[in-house]
């Protein structure tokens, strides 16, 4: 059972993997190589996975048989394990609880080489909609608090198998990072009574100039404070905190908004490798306050970060970020790239 | 003049380097190699760097020349200028100010291809010594809130040059990470009545199970909550909360400590790219409640993070960490190796 213990100062928590526990030199080595002929996400090897949690298949296909469009099965190596309950407990000074939640892979499409931005329309809206499919249902278990989707694309940003997958995990507390988030989104709408990134957007489109891509229900932008070269963020116009309430028409919007960012920033960086993650409102939070509620101050979005540089000691140490590439020049080289 | 923007949302600063911004070409290039032949660090080529602010000679050495021990001198390409005024601004709902700070480079040896773990005792104090007589120099400038020490060692970690150096960046306000860990400390103060890393290392030299060294000042063990596999944290017993205020004996002392550390991670994980950062007290901190100041709660040490695992989307999007190995094994793994 893999364990969470909790930074006695920073308050942060850290899945530690006790019963896969690696050896030094197996950490050295690294993630096992991809290679598509042994591929357990490939069309046609569905025993090769645990059996799958969703799929969308043509009328009549059969659960765990080929035909899939979008598969999503659970985690084969898991970082949480589902069954079993959470046992808080101390440890001297210390806190720490069982690792328990769910981890499942969303294969993207039966082919194997074919990145997220070198699919159709109508797939990566599957996509989409099977992750939100999957948040609604993975909602309803009381132990969890968070869902986080997010896709690692390359070896060096994460990723040990190649066939285009993106991951989802539910976690027994709300992430550090997301909280950060909600206090900040809150105490902005404190101040000044609207949603931050609903002002953050409203800046953007009257500034123009950090903005890579618009459609009818999305805008994608290298935000204002951008940690990374390219780093690109993607929001919906209409003001949402919770992605699973998004509209069946803004799925297909959505799937075009990251088609065309995904597939400049490749033509800008010549495929780079990259991660993204889906920050959406908590599926349990606390309300202390009734009568303000997260659903006006939250907004849930999507933030791309390229890896394109190291994160060296100076990051370690401060959370701060040093970028070379000014936002203003990044999306003024996305913008021209066609797509 | 580089340029602080601060996230809206988090308040995390980045700095982004307007005046020296790369093409998209050269970020996927990379840093540029290290060179032996040509390295500015190495004796006899003092006329490549900026003036030195430190340098420790024997007697009657000339400024600026070879027959030094260790040697300081600014960032030929820092990431803050030291000239200037702050000019805070807005820019819409944005905020940003001039990148102004210092950056400057400790160089540890004239020898070009000596490890910290490679150096002598005396060698390594004199380091420290730089590194505190730096921070109290700089602390006197009023637009200076906190020094961060910090070193990468290997490219992955970030380092452009392989000879052997730390780093020093005097930033204008105080690191998010920083203020966190103040935050925490604080919290646990005002509850307790007791440091908390005080509380740490007694938890720690009773449990006996992540210690990896110990000598009559200081002790380093890999943390309960570890972020990494063989992460370790370095604490002066004696509770400081200012690095500066160290003692002449405890710089030879904490020489040591690291020397050993250092040597056992380099002996278990045949020498691996690692970051450490120092973390002291800021130099700047307003105190409102005048009776809890912060010399009792907070307490200064280094956290070493070696460079084995990749950090992906979860990292990024929770600000969580999944460590596949437990602090205990890693220690046991580390006492083991003699050095």
């Amino acid at each position: 059972m893999p364990e969470l213990r909790k930074d006695p100062v920073l308050g942060r928590w850290v899945i530690i993997s006790t019963d896969r526990a690696r050896r030094p030199r197996e950490i050295k080595d690294g993630a096992p190589a991809s290679c598509a002929k042994g591929c357990p996400f490939c069309a046609g090897r569905e025993r090769l996975t645990p059996p799958e949690t969703l799929a969308f298949r043509p009328p009549g296909g059969r659960a765990n048989g080929p035909g899939w469009e979008v598969r999503v099965v659970p985690n084969k190596f898991p970082a949480l394990r589902v069954e079993g309950e959470l046992e808080k407990q101390g440890c001297g000074i210390y806190d720490r609880m069982n690792g328990i939640g769910a981890h499942e892979v969303i294969i993207e499409t039966p082919e194997h080489s074919r990145r997220m931005e070198e699919q159709s329309r109508d797939s990566v809206a599957k996509v989409f909609e099977a992750c939100k499919l999957r948040i609604a249902d993975l909602s309803r278990d009381m132990r969890f608090k968070y869902i986080l989707v997010f896709r690692n694309e390359g070896v060096d940003a994460g990723s040990s198998l190649s066939h285009p997958h993106s991951q989802l995990i539910a976690t027994s507390v709300t992430p550090k990072r997301v909280k950060e988030e909600l206090n900040g989104a809150r105490a902005y709408f404190d101040y000044k009574d609207r949603c931050i990134f609903c002002d953050i957007i409203r800046q953007e489109l009257s500034d123009r100039v950090r903005i890579v891509y618009e459609n009818a229900h999305f805008v994608s932008f290298c935000p204002f404070a951008s940690r990374f070269p390219f780093e690109i963020w993607l929001l919906p116009k209409r003001h949402q905190a919770d992605y699973a309430t998004i509209a069946a028409d803004e799925l297909g919007s959505l799937a075009d908004a990251m088609l065309v960012t995904l597939g400049k920033l490749a033509g800008a960086l010549n495929r780079p490798q990259y991660n993204y993650v889906l920050h959406t409102s908590p599926v349990r939070w606390p309300r202390k306050d009734y009568w303000k509620t997260i659903e006006f101050d939250y907004h849930w979005h999507i933030e791309i970060m390229p890896r394109l540089t190291q994160i060296a000691g100076f990051e370690w140490g401060t959370g701060f970020y040093i970028n070379p590439t000014p936002p203003e020049d990044a999306a003024g080289c996305l913008r021209e790239v066609d797509h």
